[in-house]
């Protein structure tokens, strides 16, 4: 059977991951998600991406805002401000129950990846198998310029909405990590391996970052597996996030192109929207082939034909 | 200024509270709640007297349900269901609130009294010192009969519904606990001692058992510190929680005076209701003086009336 492995982060990943799962018929799809956002507010551990992939993939993600279940309200978050707790990380009710349900059954013995497969389970996901890229507890912290420090990356991301210059970024914790079960050897199994139009930085990059993953990407490259990305960028921008900011900032042009070089030579397949078409030559000095069609997903069709052509370049 | 310091569990001792706030008048006022029923649940942790006494004093209390917030909704907990996490300890949206500030204080390094003062300041209460009656992690366990063993005071009486008999009740860590920063300094400035109409065993049994407390009771009355209690029963029955079946399921009277053979000699003013009146004599022989006076707090009026007549007869 045919097996098809995403490494996706949050509302973009997760957004493609939908549309993959559209798109791969009677294939096999894993979807390997970042955990470097993964924090610990208010005694409660948060996945955000992987939460973001699990609403998104049940039917219950808020399609407007991306993240989040539909229709979930904020009274609790509105008590605990008069009880002067932080609120800036805002948990919705409903969205509230997944992390205590997450908080209850670690606190049980269970791992990541086993929580992951109890709340898929739970949200009626039996098609796509969703693992966090590690068991092992790492971080995502960015350093802010102007001498202001390293922070948590949800300091920056939602405490700080990204507002503020950066010039680093670190997946702290990586040195000890290991892939979680499942991880290498889907990689090796995989027939495409696939990059969702996720950031390069704190979505894709921590997952390429796990022990071994490198190594087992490349192994597959060797068998003749290509690695097909969506650029996160059309025009310059992103639809969400602050990946276009991150990429200047850190040094890189604020393209498609640009996102490139940050992979370093690890894309094959390179999906680039048609007001990108100008960096074509550009993406082959990098050594994907590109491939343009609509990058922008406009509701699950979208998703499913974006995830379509990327397919097909890449089987 | 005459300080009155009162020993109080949930419902029925945080009625009594806010019946003493309003009868005090210019007196000073503390409220030394137990805390063996305290339990963490999903990571959060929950100190269910303490936050009945503050709902209560602060005026948010569900008066009909006695605890928890008025209009509070079960929104998260109804999606932990669906997530098939445990929901028999239900958490309503607001009052989750509470548990993740204390949860959120008590992990950078806040103790419960800490905690509890800082609620209690952001909830308004500024007139009526609420004090946990430790700082030390204690927990109530009941034995249950037919060889059922231990189990925690909550998985008894929320879980199980206080609906299986127990032979016996054990509040375990209080030989390593401590009382509370100026539980002792509050029980040796006291001019009145009351406890309020709680339950004997699984309210007030373990403030008494706090290493001192007994001590400081017994040093205030040798200067002539009136301790007086309002019967938690009424007609040999409780208005709310199993102390009349505890009773008689450990091998004591069901009735207002087989509460003082649990009090032992500690009561020396003791308020039963007029359907009690026959049992004065008896409550004499336990060297009580009997105080007959309607015992059911109806509204605001009914406790404040009731807490006037305790506060008369003990000062």
């Amino acid at each position: 059977m045919t097996s098809i492995v995403a490494l996706a982060g949050g509302v973009g990943g997760s957004r493609f991951a939908r549309g993959l799962r559209s798109a791969a018929g009677a294939a096999e799809l894993s979807v390997i998600v970042n955990t470097g956002d993964d924090v610990t507010v208010h005694g409660l551990r948060i996945s955000p991406d992987v939460d973001t992939v699990l609403y998104a993939l049940s039917g219950v993600v808020d399609e407007k805002r991306g993240w989040g279940p539909r229709g979930d309200t904020f009274r609790c978050m509105e008590a605990l401000e008069r009880l002067g707790g932080e609120t800036w990380f805002r948990l919705g009710d409903l969205d509230l129950a997944t992390h205590l349900r997450r908080t209850e059954l670690l606190a049980q013995g269970e791992t990541p990846t086993q929580v992951t497969a109890e709340l898929a389970r739970r949200l009626g996901i039996h098609d796509v198998r969703i693992r966090p890229m590690t068991d092992s507890p790492v971080e995502t912290w960015v350093e802010l310029r102007d001498e202001q420090g390293w922070v948590h990356f949800q300091e920056y991301f939602v405490h700080r909405r990204t507002e503020v210059a950066i010039r680093g970024v670190q997946v702290r914790g990586l040195a000890e990590a290991s892939a979680a079960p499942g991880v290498l050897e889907a990689l090796a199994a995989a027939d495409a391996i696939l990059l969702c139009p996720s950031n390069p930085f704190v979505s894709i990059g921590p997952i390429l970052s796990v022990p071994g993953v490198r190594d087992a990407i490349d192994t597959a490259r060797r068998r003749g597996v290509c690695v097909a990305a969506v650029s996160p960028l059309i025009g310059g921008a992103t639809i969400k996030g602050p990946a276009a900011r991150m990429l200047s900032e850190l040094g890189y042009t604020a393209s498609a192109a640009g996102v490139l070089e940050v992979y370093a030579g690890l894309v094959d397949v390179y999906l680039i929207d048609p007001v990108d078409r100008g960096l074509s030559a550009e993406i082959e000095r990098h050594g994907a082939r590109p491939v343009v069609a609509d990058a922008l997903m406009r509701g699950r069709r979208g998703e499913a034909r974006l995830a379509r052509v990327l397919l097909k370049a890449a089987l």
